[in-house]
């Protein structure tokens, strides 16, 4: 459905062409500093029309804080944010109506709910994450002033340009959101983004579409984070992800590419550090049997080519005869850069509500006698 | 938590050296024939020990139908599954348990709970999968009587052998599971197999492990599936397959591949079947729009090599003295052909949920009267 | 938190002092005709200022559908609606703020979430309930238009003046929200209303406030509806009562006063009705067993007297100094005739979700082959 | 269905004449020490012939833990918990089997899952409530050592003979569990008991059947509890309560007599109390908008007299034609006094998520900084 979250709970709203979309976000710790700019700032990120790499319309977008906040700050009660849609009149019938369009949501939608939008998919609308940017753009700030975490995503790779992968690996443990929006493509590393670009200047041209891959990385994580067995933290992730429109694919640290190797490269040993423990590599990806370690939690997200194109498909009309459509409008040619907020936005709402949980089984657990210590691991001699 | 699924809900429960390991499920339509031997087909195929490419183990494993079934019949209550344990001792401490295995759930679990299971991770167990695969044959069941449903796993991919690609799609759309179950590491291509036999039996003899990919396909699947925004059919799936231990990766249909085309590949162009339509080709794995459209829904799943390997490992103690480990026993040197029947039940319960939600909107919409035809895409003239 | 219900979700949000209050509602069925008008009805209903027996403020409260609509029809996807307030200023501090009042909620949510709305309670305002009446209108008119289910509440009992419980009992079977609004007390009972009123006013003049009851019934149900063992109907019902602000019980059928019969007097015999049966009397309430039996519904909520009165109390401040508080402003001395639409609003939503869930089942459920004769009581000769 | 809770999450399963009853329960804090012990005094408090004021069966009903503790320690994974059931063969039909029983569970389970136990109501047989004391138990004794909290659930009305109203608040601010079980009937007022004791008697002597009163306390329980604003403590307490076989209604603090005050006399005025707040009178019940104020919480349940006599009923079959029931054996002729742990556990339940999910939210707004002293009800000079 529309909701995310257990603690951290999040419902979306709004199709393209309705009076505004957005969210309540319930569960939001009490006492945070927040404003709309701490909010606008992500919803930016995302926003169209920032370059011709990317759709022109300027959509705006100025987010509204409805309720749960006073005087600078949360109260604990519930947030609806609200974005303004632009073009708020159902949309006209035309020649191309009559076609859902290939690998899009129209005709699954339509047969779902034996309605359709005018506006073809309606929800499955790339305006719908919007709400998600707002609602993950609180969750960040708890996370960032709580315990300094940082989140951040980045374009590993568009139409098979991609980063090397040992170039990709360390740019995941220290790369910042300024060095990602210094190219438009929002890759870091300034020679794959040169030729990110020029593929998508010539999808553009040929009225085509591309995908790629976002690869994210949540740094400073709390040790403890996920809810085993069902609600690992890499499952919490990937549903986090494979919800976002035009994703086909999730993978934590060492991926697929870890299936071929063994189990002795594998492995992440152990080393001391501080008064615990860490890993000296990290093929896990930063988690262990579903909890997070402490280490770097890093994951790729896998981006399909958009389904919108302006060059003519030949298909068949919901009454089933075949025709050609031709796709009015200038569409964008690959959502890539635009997904990197968004990517991050769900990463924070998977963190955010495992932390709620985490902290209240701790807080709990704390309020009884210690037990012994052979329950710890420590070997009773 | 231990609980998946909404309308069709598992819990499971268990540890490796407790006394059994089970599920209850609730949600079971009424009326299902349903005895233990349904269930015990398929945990008799997750079972270790059946060939020396899996760990020797013989575990035996019958499942005892507690509750919720009378006369051979499901009464629509919960049904409790239960499998006994053959070692209920909690283990002797020994040398070994000083150090927390690598990439293990040993030391994240220690974390997180405050308190260690003397089996190690304990819940990570592998044992706790019974449950699933239980919980999931059910599901499966009433999928296959209602509706058809084929839910079909095989091994595509062991220690880097790979079914060539154009290969594997192929038999996602024809595969049975007598087909895959005539080899041992339950690959249906047999020169694929025969190397990945000679992977594993090389890791075998060299105290390693290796990891691989489980393909899975679910046939015959109703158009309709999915519960948009952030229940997305491959966002639901994907959650469930990351899930299982020691995955690392999820990807539908093309996939981090389909990252690399041109939209005007990837689009999958409708045609007239029938009284509806399909579509001429299957990048999108049989999901649009996060709903299912009526083709084959097929996915793949990462399994990382397994984290315990008898080679001597030079690690950190949980007190952060280094020192080497040297697993006792013997190990599993490759769970991806166990995994089989894991991935095929996990696919069960996330379609058996969205089976139940579907049925319940589109019974209460038929109590309504018709929408105007315009609401249905067809134009007004 | 701020959600109700599973398949038919609602998530209201606002406080009394925010821009706006409302909800989202999620699971409403697709294809319903939907208006704002179909919802303005009952939150004019639930009002202040409509006559002196309450509150003078007029709050306009027109409610505006941010989505999940077109040209007149819902689409099934998430229906935000919302409410803007008049005074969207946080409250100045004055000398009554030192005082959390009596009764209220204001030291309390003080204490859990560590911050305090400048509006007292905040969050525990009636203006809440905008949100529920609201999303319980389009729960009531899918209900009304699937099944002609009818639900009316009415004032039963106000600060000790109460209807004869036998004409209770006959007003249950037969009112219409027509009756209802006949009097301003909305007590169906034109000799009890006459009483009721100058309870009201008596306390008016004596800036006191008092309690009362509301007793609801819900005409037409389907019989099944309700999932034992936690969720029974009545289970559900209570949940969603007790979670309107000031009440203090819930009763079904023959409730308390049940408690002090024979089972012989009590039980409600079969007898054949159509196809299946009926029960000759409703002790029951028309709930067994957790499941509705199809005979009428019916349910009582008692309100405490409203907390805030203008008279003076003698109480501690947050700092605990004793002192002399003296609520400023009219307040509404009788919250229960107001009650009446929120009552209906919260059995539409408990009832909503239990309808899709139990045709979700009962679609599922056939599907499956018949079930032998013996399974369905039919003794097998 | 048949979980209860969020982070402490008690699944129940099992019917009267299946192998086993039990539950699993997850979320349990780690490190709690837990032995079968803890769990059967409450399981034998709750089982039937005890007294010739109960049903004769002896049921045993010894509880094992499945899972999820070691060496007397909980491990923070689920506990299932299991009883066996004596008679496990279903029942064979009978002349009686043709006649829903009057006010049973018979047909309306029937009509919702289209199939009927041979034992009836199947799953709505008071065996069910086993699995509900059992997870009960180990939520009450999480509750004790963590902040001392005392529940105490006591019988207060039989049949129509009742506690006086001042002697039952008094009752409720010192009684212990041991003075409740002093008397068979479990009132510990001596006087009292011995009236109701003749009213059971009666009804036993009159194969007839009465009802009652069950009076419940948590005292000690933190301020801050419950979930606005769907999940008020009083809310939760009351969907706990309604979810007990045989239950018709629920009240809390002041009640249904509160209606009859004026506010005046209602409201609960503040006083210091050490750093807090306290109230001088308690018509609140401990809980002011939702969330518990640290006072005692106290409600009542009202039981109905059970379904199933023994006298001569003159009822429908399923068929629909008219004849005479006579139900065979003994049957309880008052649940009420078995009803105290039961009413007890479902408080121990409620309370216990209730806890988790506050402490989540104290302790993750403690990584904050302070917010400002304006914000915490301080008026800034």
């Amino acid at each position: 459905m529309s909701t995310f979250g257990r603690e951290y709970r999040v419902t979306t709203y709004g199709e393209s062409h309705c009076k505004s979309v957005g969210c309540i976000v319930d569960g939001v710790p009490p006492g945070l500093a927040l404003t709309a700019e701490d909010i606008q700032v992500q919803l930016t990120r995302r926003r169209p029309g920032q370059s011709n790499l990317t759709t022109p319309r300027d959509e705006k977008d100025r987010v509204e804080i409805q309720s749960g906040t006073e005087f600078g700050y949360t109260l604990g009660t519930p947030i609806c944010l609200t974005v303004q849609n632009q073009d708020q009149r159902p949309h006209d019938y035309s020649e191309t109506d009559h076609y859902p369009r290939p690998s899009h949501a129209d005709w699954t939608y339509l047969q779902k709910y034996g309605v359709k939008a005018s506006s073809g998919g309606g929800r499955s609308s790339a305006r719908e994450t919007i709400g998600r940017v707002a609602a993950g753009a609180i969750a960040e700030k708890f996370l960032r002033e709580a315990y300094g975490i940082e989140i951040v995503a980045f374009v590993s790779s568009v139409g098979g340009v991609a980063m090397p992968r040992d170039r990709e690996l360390e740019t995941v443990h220290r790369v910042t959101r300024g060095e990602v929006d210094q190219t438009l493509v929002r890759c870091p590393d300034s020679a794959t983004a040169a030729q990110m670009q020029d593929v998508i200047l010539e999808c553009s041209r040929d009225q085509n579409s591309t995908g790629g891959v976002v690869t994210c990385v949540v740094r400073r994580a709390p040790v403890g984070l996920g809810e085993p067995c069902f609600d690992k933290l890499e499952a919490v992730l990937a549903h986090a992800m494979l919800s976002i429109p035009a994703t086909k694919g999730f993978e934590i640290g060492s991926g697929f590419l870890g299936t071929q190797m063994r189990g002795s490269e594998h492995n992440d040993m152990f080393e001391a550090a501080g008064t615990g423990l860490r890993t000296r590599t990290n093929h896990s990806g930063g988690i262990q049997g579903g909890i997070s370690n402490g280490e770097d939690i890093y994951f790729r997200v896998a981006f399909k080519p958009p389904a919108t194109i302006s060059q003519d498909q030949t298909t068949a009309s919901y009454a089933g005869g075949e025709g050609v459509l031709a796709a009015r409008g200038r569409h964008d040619p690959c959502v890539v850069p635009r997904a990197v907020p968004i990517v991050e936005a769900m990463a924070a709402l998977a963190l955010m509500d495992m932390v709620l949980v985490q902290n209240g089984r701790t807080a709990s657990r704390a309020l009884l006698k210690p037990v012994p210590s052979e329950l710890k691991g420590i070997k009773p001699i």
